[in-house]
């Protein structure tokens, strides 16, 4: 056996039994050896942001990293805006980045380049293997790194290393160390301000925000009044019977707003809220200047025991109540009037199958979606988490593959959408159970509001050739159809509807062009 | 005035006069500041890697630099695999990457990333604002360097240095220092080659590539009888009346056959050619190894002065003979027969109108072309340099911009296509004049080729899955028709043949997708 088969069988037997792939000359042996190992699936993206962005979205669905199989510095390059986002959503990952044979790399090729100064920005953990002696070893970091760090492993496999012959080696899944205990000085400062009196919140992220660790924080807020906000992060378990956290807005202006009361601040999963841009003359961070920030616990830390602890500390019953949200799916009317965000975000969220899982890169066409999502029946939300847009069709591509018995529904802006527009290729080919709502705006919509932000409000040529999507429009039907996903276009509310429930009655990818 | 303002007549007054672009929030200021210089012509591309190789394209046929305008770190990261195809073909550019303000750095916004790490390895140079006062000093400096060192200047522009503001300066356009003088005991070496009898070949890259720096070679070679390779680079000037020099080949047994005569290699423009890959077994350099090399010229210094200085070292007259192309492009027969690569590039090269520019990205799908380009109209050739595909369609979109009154051919294979697909939009929305010729075979053919050096001949699930572009069939015609370009499929040579003249004899943007 070679290095690439070693590097395959010590993926498998950890459990890491999907590739998103897109591979190249280098990766040659790599993908003859996965070629021996039917066990592993393997999915093609047509362009690395998909290959990123699906294993971003299969790892926050999953809850277990997925390979990737990326072609030298120029592959990785393409697939790195996904991986700033599953960076941010803190997504286990294993990257495989093929390289040149080692002893060729003095030559300069044309495809050489510095794969470890592209990596580390987006990578928790960056490693070249050292020969295919190392590659179990290494491979092996690469799998624990990605799950004690929560976050982004990316491994370099030069040429020889996957076709240098290795001995054969009777493989087992690895032991993960136990996760970091929480520090008890922030726990008896977090139970402290808890007891005082004064008023508090505590801000969520990451796996705080599933469903048993949210019971957890809505016992605390239950018992002492804390308020709870969430970050944008990997995925949030949402809808009836469950705790919400108000998301933290994004607008600096009402984040501060939202957040002015409060003394103190318990971070469970992050650290505090920033702004995502600055402007000039507001600030950066959302918190009053006074207020006591206390990070309980970090995403290396195991949030819902962090939370646990903290109800423990604050001598609460395991049953202690909380207030789950209310089911009022029902109640909401068929919408009518204009197509528009709103009135789209009702219609979907009327429609809602159980179990859902809403893939959401909307923007500034989100609609009311967020507003009725606790309402709604229990479903996961999985977001753009590191603002680098294009993730939206390759997240519902990963968490297709990750619940195939599932549906997605992939609420996507269409300038964000037209960015790794290829994914809906990939949905084709897998047959992902995939519902994808362009709402078709025909603009950089957040750019044209941040341009009045900076004080223009009159576009001339340069800012409306910039910040519009028009001449030509851009006809979604036709790009989906030329991808082999089947499309249609609303142009009314009422056409929206019908083609919306008509495409949650079948199973397979379609997508619904809503020109609001 | 603001420090965009400053960044946007620093380039204006050096000719640096079109924008491409994709801006974010980061970059309102600037975008703003654009808006109020109706003299920068800015073109949108849907996604960051049309935007770097439409620069790249625009440069190789302008002649100077474009700006780009890219956001933060995953905005760039997107671009950076054109930048590699550009850092390769040594093309002058100039990267305006927007950042958060200084100040806001330190909170780590979801959108913060390492934009240093990620630009360096595909730029000559990297710097980054130190503030609005700080614009004219780095913009003239990155300006400078891109034409220097040929190649990709990267410029971060913090928000606060592009919304700060700055006094007023009369602007002129820099004084660009002489080019290097060539190396005096490189240019005897050389001439003693050539005067040795040894069996000697001129390797000719980058701008010795230019019709004039072609005649000069043509001129040394008709004197000393020393043949003329070429390694792929930015731009050849070809046809008929010009000088030919014989591309070394990609396929590494044949290059080390077709220089395995030589004792004597002068490199001009470059340096030796090298394996694009390595391969168990065989060499990673393609000239023997005994061959004595000669660096007379790399790409700091005027390549044609350099071709110049040796011609008069070894005493030829200005106007020695040389051998120009012979015109043949009449005696090229209507193609008949199958539809595959063979009969489509004979039907190209048989129509290809004067002083037309081939974009190619044909990559296994180049078929007779190349071996006919000498015999055909005058024209010129602009080609992937870097191996990092998804660059035709955008070079053919900087051609366009930079050209409007030639006539571009963009020679596509649809895997590659299909990384860069959104500059189509671009295309359409620029009405400019290209015509793309999609080389359908619905497959990663090289890889398939590759996969068979590697010993591997049955593919097995996995590797068909990753090599084969079927299931779902890409139907170009309607991801052309979505973007607005006009489209049509040829399924045969002679409805081919029809659609490329009707093609050539109208303006604007039209696609052919050949299945082949």
């Amino acid at each position: 056996m070679n290095g690439a088969d070693m590097l395959c069988d010590v993926l498998l037997v950890n459990g890491v039994d999907v590739c998103f792939a897109n591979p190249g000359t280098s990766e040659m042996h790599f993908v003859a050896a996965l070629d021996r190992k039917p066990e592993m699936r393997c999915v093609l993206g047509l362009s690395e942001g998909v290959v990123t962005g699906a294993a971003d979205g299969y790892a926050r669905m999953a809850d277990k990293p997925a390979a990737t199989l990326l072609h030298t510095g120029p592959g990785l390059a393409n697939g790195l805006a996904n991986l700033h986002n599953a960076r941010r959503a803190r997504t286990p990952m294993v990257n495989v980045v093929g390289d040149h044979a080692s002893y060729h790399l003095q030559y300069d090729a044309p495809l050489t380049s510095d794969i470890e100064s592209l990596a580390r920005p987006m990578s928790h953990w960056v490693g070249r293997i050292d020969g295919s002696a190392d590659v179990r070893t290494k491979t092996e970091e690469a799998y624990i790194e990605s799950l004690m760090r929560r976050g982004v492993s990316t491994m370099i496999l030069p040429a020889d290393a996957a076709w240098g012959e290795v001995a054969p080696e009777a493989l087992s899944s690895v032991v993960l160390p136990a996760r970091p205990a929480i520090s008890g000085a922030a726990l008896s400062a977090a139970a402290a301000a808890l007891r005082s009196g004064k008023r508090t919140v505590i801000i969520l992220a990451g796996r705080a925000l599933r469903a048993n660790a949210l019971e957890t924080a809505g016992r605390i807020s239950a018992a002492t009044g804390a308020a709870l906000f969430s970050q944008t992060s990997d995925r949030t378990e949402r809808g009836a019977g469950r705790v919400a956290a108000r998301p933290v807005p994004y607008n600096v202006d009402q984040a501060v707003e939202a957040l002015r009361e409060f003394e103190v601040a318990i971070c469970v999963g992050g650290k505090q809220p920033v702004g995502f841009f600055a402007y000039p003359g507001k600030p950066s961070t959302m918190l009053q200047p006074g207020c006591e920030i206390i990070e309980l616990a970090g995403h290396e830390n195991d949030l819902a025991e962090a939370l646990g602890a903290l109800a423990e500390e604050i001598g609460l019953r395991k049953d202690s109540p909380f207030v789950p949200s209310r089911f009022a799916q029902r109640d909401i009317a068929v919408p009518t009037g204009a197509l528009n965000a709103d009135s789209i975000s009702i219609a979907v969220a009327r429609a809602l199958p159980d179990n859902a899982i809403i893939c959401e890169e909307s923007i500034t066409s989100g609609g009311r979606l967020a507003a009725l999502a606790p309402g709604l029946t229990p479903h996961d939300h999985i977001p753009l988490t590191g603002g680098a847009i294009g993730e939206g069709i390759p997240l519902a591509v990963g968490a297709g593959v990750a619940c195939p018995d599932r549906k997605i529904i992939a609420m996507q802006a269409d300038g964000s959408g037209m960015y790794t527009v290829q994914g809906l290729w990939t949905q084709a080919r897998e047959n992902l159970d995939v519902v994808t709502v362009i709402l078709s705006n025909r603009a950089y919509a957040i750019l044209q509001g941040e341009m009045r932000n900076v004080g223009v409000n009159n576009f001339g040529r340069n800012a409306r050739r910039m910040l519009d999507l028009d001449s030509p429009e851009l006809d979604w039907c036709s790009l989906a159809r030329g991808m082999g996903v089947e499309a249609a276009r609303a142009d009314t509310i009422e056409q929206f509807t019908d083609l919306f429930d008509a495409a949650l009655s079948r199973k397979g990818p379609f997508l619904i062009e809503a020109r609001i």
